[in-house]
């Protein structure tokens, strides 16, 4: 397995099964919050799964029993981009700075949706603000009875600009409690986020989930990647466009698709019985 | 009525209450599994319907105990354009051919979603791959609690092309869960499908079922046809555009509609305690 | 407070708590049903309190014990434009004329939504037709036991046309649920709206969800303006937009917000375990 | 004629023909500079026009021989948003305030987009900045060889923001033309005007100007009424919308407007080689 | 050749070189005025040719010295359609109908532009109304000096609402020639169409103009047709959707047709200095 | 000047005028054709210019007197990605290679047109296929009369995929001349150019274009850099969104950058007629 090679400070990876990465947030002592070397570090590891043939599917977790993550490091913001004003600063010049900052710390994020492979998020304690944006971005996501949420950014005096305020909406029901969440930043936990349609599975322990996660992951690496890969990149642009406008697409992409030797193999081994297995991708 | 003129293959067709139409599936000995004509014939003669004055609702079922439907006839379809490469066939030209292939097959299940008058699907037994884009083109979905659904695709390594990976984002909530369902082929039972927003009742009998379905077509039945079909295109229309734009289309419609003298007879009706009749439509 | 200045016939404003203001519907002898004056006025003072400094939360209610608001004044609108065709007019030009009518109406909810402030509509008792199209254009939506909920427009021979079919696929889940309710006019009760997401608090009673709703607009009332503002702002742009749009436009606004002095104000207050009080917006 | 009745600072209003008003900005010592009361008028008058059954086609023209409008007033502006900072407000506060200014002056010329009735611009003389806004949003655009023109915003700082960004690149051809113009601000004259496809006719004086624009004016406000409002509710609509969305949004208005006596009357003329008349709209 | 096969009223069909089809309007002696039953066959035989493999480009001219076409029958149309309001028609089920049989045409008319194979439009003498619609659908127009075109419809009381005013605005620069061609009918000659942007030719009469198509069609013809289906489809898909949703839609439809056997044919000929020819499509 | 860090083969960066930067393709013996190196130096250095305070406009031309560059490598590209199918290669996966390729190589072109600052494209002799591209996706495009312009691609069996076809339609006029020139790979020249909209100023020789384009660079070098990055966004957003669309993100844009000091200071100048100077940004 290919875990050595993913190094990058802050993040473990290991590979449990077979095509089945294991990214752990790994700065527990500060509730696994986020500084900025940690943003670019899972966009890079992420970017490099989404084209190695080892990994067919991926599960995010933090280490540690608190927290997923506490969400972005506050004091360690408070003296970059959140200091305020210097008062010889132009306006304009240091909203554009600002820009350029949120749009870098946003693309980062949006690298989780744009893998190719299906990303899988565990959450359990701690679950706030920057939690949020990373596990929207995700495909699935699981959680625990510990775990606690909060689209915290309003108490600092902020609107969500990481992916929360974009993508929460199509990721949920309920815009009311969408509007009620983002606009107090209340705690809610593991049940609420569930009947909200926020996580589709709640477990006991953070060991329960992990073993869920893990079963999870391991069927959908069982898959036919052409056909995961597939799946994932058709619902991602689904969200965002019309009906119409989602089948012409379907349509080019299968075009090629529905070609791969995976089909042949998936209804010959359905005959026979047995579990198929597919080429690397 | 007009039942006898309704002849198409594998299709059942009859008029159990004035204005409403039954459509039975009927491939039974085969799980109502679909081959080329029954998209063919279900589009022809939902194209049909779509226009015909006697029809102000639709009901959707499927023959027999077992299923509503399996789905693709895999057996059929594995000897067509699943058949896999023919060595000396070019990579675009069948690229091409499998495009236009999956454009006119889903132009039949959209024409389900085109349909003027509103369509009830009513599941039960096995639901299968086409069942979910069969039933997610139509308005309203029932179902029994002995339905067996999968969106089955990705076990034959494909990413469903049909429709469903197009339209499931926008029927129902929880992306974490649409994302599992699609990705992992899972089976999953009628109370699922509730929670999870797919259908809006579960029936403990195919009969039961069949009994909601006649009951709520009927009610449907008897509102102002100009009223329904206008809700119908609206609803469609909001579900792919912005609210301004679902305003502003919703505006010019209804410049025509509101003239219709459904509004003064409804009304009058109400004042007088009585049911309306409508003209067709 | 400021609630003299807010003078405007059939409604009663007065402001709770700092901060927040309670426009209240005042036609209860006729179970809060809307003339033109009404939602001329409704738009009117939403419109001044979208600028007002004072005011960083609404509660929208509706006087009297029996209803939120029973909907259009029916028989005001049968001597109007439902009133039928005049034989002599021309079908383009009523078209027209009905076309610049919905559209002035649509503006006048589509207020609510464009307000800069959050708001909480509490529905109780009878909540019919434009109890639907008002409650969908505002923010957060709490409910009693007492609450009967119709969509109304189908029994009246018509579409709804002032937002509902335009917001209630974007604010719910599950459309076999929505198509449903906007086709038959079934009237459904408080537990089946929060079970299917159009609410997102349900109370014994009025009283009760009075009480609920001025905690929560309290709540919100207390965080910085800044962040509140532009939190509506972004949810409200998400729900018509791609992510990809979202985060751009996001991007561009939090530029300039997050050099406010709220963030720093915060952060303190938070190191300082005390509550932070925010300028006026 | 109802002239008199439209009475606005800054602005002459007439009726030179039958259904053909003529707006003039009247501000000629300061080269028809607008301060705020002049787009809050304009804005007003036009919205009136816009439903006034006495006007079908409107003309658009500055007073004075030197100016159509040399653009905003910018020493009043420079007392007023563009001020600069105070050093005591909050940058977000200011933001905020821009933004609802930004809008609400947006919200003005647009006026002229969305009135009913076509608008036809005829350009002389100094035709800077506000101009070129303000131009844009109207239907036809005429010029005369003395016509000076300059996207100005640039050289005071700015980025335009009344509408000539969105808009002209919907309205011309040479994105590369319209880059450099809007990134350098530099003045040009008819014929580039006419060559970039900014304009459709030039003319020697600003008397053959007006002879050409009156004679179009009066070519439309002989057409058919319904015919001419939908035809610029269409066209606009195209501008920003799919052609599938084109099609479908237009075949629900036509589908009211068809119905339209003018028709009749339209082809019973054309047989009778007589010019026809039609009813006010 | 296969044109013994194309037996459509109305329409001559030849093939006058190799993958070159000609279709030729026939109705001479109306001036090519379209009845419902041309709509239909043109419609009919153009979505035969989009899969014919004999067929990889299209040349569509009118029969006879006089017009391309007159555009609508009128008087065929005012006995159907347009014959007027019965007294006891409901507006609503009459606009039901309308708008049917608009979206119908339209369908016939966007045949054209779904074709998969590239279709030049040759316009001569009279082309009005409908030879727009037609001709816009088209990918290429080429015309001759005896051309007289005008956007007719405003003349009988209309909107043109078989697609010129959705496709017109997006396939030619300025819209202030747009407004003024649509709002007044106009008849305009070559040298505008061309200057205007809306034919890239003319030719000095039919039998140059001829000669100068079938040259264009045959070098489109020589062309690998995997590429030239491809950039006509990637070039529609562009002109209604972002640069980014192009890119995007690009790389999923070459993913397959760079796969094709023809790049490297085309490469070797290149080098070989030898005309390629290509596998039929 | 900074010139000496902006070290990358292939290509040559100096520094003619303050604030101006020259990023000059370096391949003249092979015609300037690109290889996969150049394609990822040129969008490196390019996001390096985006930020840098130095740099307020780049200009972008070709070494050598023959070409500004002949596109890809065909040779290069013969013995990659187009180098035809390995008989045992899966289709799918090759596409899925194929897909990753192309949305890598369009994101190199991308970037410049994300480039916060203005780019000026300076074409000359050869400038065929990547030559289109890479000019389509810069700001400014000017060109010598020894200028020789092709689209290319379908002349190797590919629909152009790296920006062409979904840039092109939206920056010149005449669709039917686009959809010629893609479809044939006819090779044109400046005149043609400048008549369709595809640049906008055509020289006599290399010398004098340069000349053209320094002297336009360093007009724009002299704008406030805060008018000049936001007037580029402001027109690359409308070019792809709604009017509407355009004027909210204007409102948020300016809500920042009208704060700038740029204004007082541009406003200031103009008074005591002196060309101002901004600070860096």
């Amino acid at each position: 397995m290919s875990s050595e090679s993913y190094q990058y400070e802050y993040f473990n990876v290991s590979f449990p099964k077979q095509y089945v990465a294991h990214v752990e947030i790994n700065r527990p002592d500060k509730l696994n919050a986020f500084i900025e070397i940690m943003w670019l570090n899972l966009s890079k590891l992420i970017r490099r799964m989404s084209y190695d043939p080892e990994v067919r599917c991926i599960i995010l977790t933090g280490a540690g029993d608190r927290a997923f993550t506490a969400g972005l490091d506050v004091q360690a913001a408070s003296q970059g981009l959140l200091s305020g004003n210097s008062p010889d600063i132009d306006v304009a010049r240091k909203a554009n700075d600002i820009r350029r900052h949120i749009l870098e710390f946003q693309d980062c994020i949006t690298a989780l949706e744009k893998c190719e492979k299906p990303i899988i998020t565990l959450l359990h304690g701690i679950s706030y603000g920057l939690a949020l944006d990373i596990c929207l971005a995700t495909d699935i996501r699981l959680s625990t009875t510990s775990t606690r949420l909060s689209i915290k950014e309003i108490d600092i005096g902020l609107a969500a600009d990481i992916g929360t305020l974009s993508r929460l909406p199509k990721a949920v029901s309920n815009m009311s409690w969408v509007k009620t969440a983002c606009l107090t930043g209340k705690v809610f936990d593991s049940n609420e986020a569930l009947s909200i349609g926020l996580v589709s599975g709640v477990y006991g322990s953070k060991t329960e989930g992990w073993t869920a996660a893990l079963e999870l992951a391991g069927t959908i690496a069982e898959k036919s990647p052409v056909a995961a890969v597939a799946t994932k990149e058709l619902l991602n642009w689904s969200r965002d466009h019309s009906v119409d406008d989602g089948l012409k697409y379907t349509a080019v992409l299968n075009a090629a698709m529905v070609q791969t030797r995976d089909v042949k193999n998936a209804l010959l081994s359905g005959l026979q019985k047995r579990k198929p297995t597919f080429e690397k991708l």
